[in-house]
């Protein structure tokens, strides 16, 4: 019997300016996805869901609807038609959830490259990681609606993806500053990614967009520059974080509270709720992070939260224990 | 008698992607400014136009309508109110234009960073060239209705500039790559800059500028990681160039002969006419300039054309010759 575990991390998209294109991975906390390989064929499906835990109950069981198993049924699919690799066994998946559902922090994306690098060592390694992110970006697809990449790629890739198109897909690796800090703060309350997508405009004023577009290339010099006080003002974002503050109870008092503490810059995780900060050091990061987790607790809606600290994980999806 | 001849160069504004927010200036052609100082005074404005050359009559000889005085007379009155150098003497200026104007070549841009360069000098270097950029970007407003940075800066400061914030100015210099080589091509019509901006919706849709932001992130990722291939992809303009190229007489020709030749990407210079691509080698932007060359020629409109290859400068504006 074979058994693969694969691990991959939380991650953070949009990173204010860089809505929809850009996102980064840390180190923790992630998921992780036990795949068990059997020789023999079963009818059905080829991966069947053996357990979760870690989702309250709910996440899916059938593995077509499930974005772990269904990532997996996709790559056996694909090194099928492409690889000549025809998998006649069947696979069991166990999935523990360290991240929580809804956060903003790439849930499902973790979820879906955990898997996939699990089931590619499973299976000899026939597929880069390059080939493995298309079947997590389509796994996103099956968790909220659209097949985005700003958490899958990183989730996959590590580092920061910058998402330079998707037709054809074209992401664009950027190394992390060596003292870049992530304070990740998530608070106990739930923004739906379709209620937070509703809120934004179909168009926005070109002068907006421009300082939107002055703004990541900026964020983009300041990370390859490594000039923290450059990434610092290039996190604004004028597009989505103003239309989804309001969804997040203290949002405002939070992000303040976390640059009164040093941050660099602080904005929306994602679609939310989650909310992170940078910092050019750890202990600053640590400090940012009590400051953000008391100014939550101090909101009207008096809300609870778990904060990590951590740098930018350059490893990206990974498989952390095999008996092959 | 005190004699100081400044120079500068042409600039590209917008880059295709980074519309409004980015440029670069090349090593040549460019405008130079003799400024002579007498230390008497005289009666009316301290700076007086001597002679303007290559301009076809077309610029002012008002000292506080030509751009290249009018900086000079903003230099003198902050250093009069910030430095205390209260200058009680005259200036005659020369103004020798090598640029064409409404070329998209950033021809005011450079008249003003020359006069500036010179200007400092003669009254022993005051200010910072990240202070005199702030002139050079207020002539702008003088030349053309708005105080945009994207040639003024780069016309000071060389290499590409990214104006990531006007308010307060935020620039930030991006090195170009050492095998990067520009060529310029100069079609002799003529592109009003007022025209080429009414052309330009007032909003897009947001999934429009998604797609721009994503390719200027591209676009620094690629200069800074000198990666040529990625500057090519990226160096796509979803917003203006679709709207400015049919100002353009054989515009979509010349550029598909440009990228048919060899060149990584190819946009409009500015608000045009000029049209700008670039190329990992000297050699293949002189092929490529050729080809454009060719193809403006066969154009319905048969357009003559200027052509010039260069590196991206890094130099900016600067002191050629002085008899202080």
């Amino acid at each position: 019997m074979k058994t693969v575990t694969g691990f991959a991390s939380a991650t953070v998209g949009n990173v204010a300016c860089g809505f929809d294109v850009l996102g980064f991975a840390i180190t923790e906390p992630g998921d992780e996805v036990i795949l068990t390989l059997h020789d023999e064929p079963r009818s059905g499906s080829p991966v069947t869901i053996t357990s979760i835990s870690g989702d309250g109950g709910a996440l899916p069981l059938d593995p077509k609807k499930n974005t772990s198993s269904f990532v997996v049924l996709k790559f056996l699919e694909y090194i099928r038609s492409t690889k000549g690799i025809d998998f006649k066994g069947h696979i069991d998946l166990e999935l523990k959830k360290h991240l929580p559902l809804s956060s903003g922090m790439g849930s499902s994306a973790a979820s879906a490259a955990a898997a996939l690098v699990a089931a590619n060592e499973l299976l000899g390694s026939p597929c880069s990681k390059m080939e493995l992110v298309h079947f997590a970006i389509e796994g996103e697809r099956v968790a909220c609606g659209s097949a985005h990449a700003d958490n899958a790629a990183p989730a996959m890739l590590g580092n920061f993806i910058l998402i330079r198109s998707y037709h054809p897909l074209d992401l664009i690796t950027i190394r992390p500053p060596k003292d870049l800090f992530c304070t990740l703060v998530h608070p106990h309350t739930e923004v739906k990614t379709s209620f937070a997508r509703s809120v934004l405009p179909k168009s926005i004023p070109l002068s907006m967009a421009i300082q939107q577009w002055g703004n990541v290339g900026a964020l983009v010099s300041g990370l390859l520059m490594e000039d923290y006080d450059l990434i610092g003002r290039a996190l604004v974002d004028v597009v989505a974080e103003p239309k989804r503050a309001p969804l997040i109870p203290g949002f405002n008092e939070v992000k303040q509270a976390a640059l009164d503490a040093g941050a660099l810059g602080c904005s929306i995780a994602g679609s939310g709720p989650s909310v992170f900060a940078f910092s050019s050091s750890r202990a600053t990061a640590e400090t940012v992070g009590a400051a953000m987790q008391e100014t939550f607790k101090l909101s009207k809606a008096e809300l609870d939260s778990d904060m990590w600290v951590s740098p930018v994980c350059s490893q990206g999806a990974r498989v952390i224990s095999s008996t092959l």
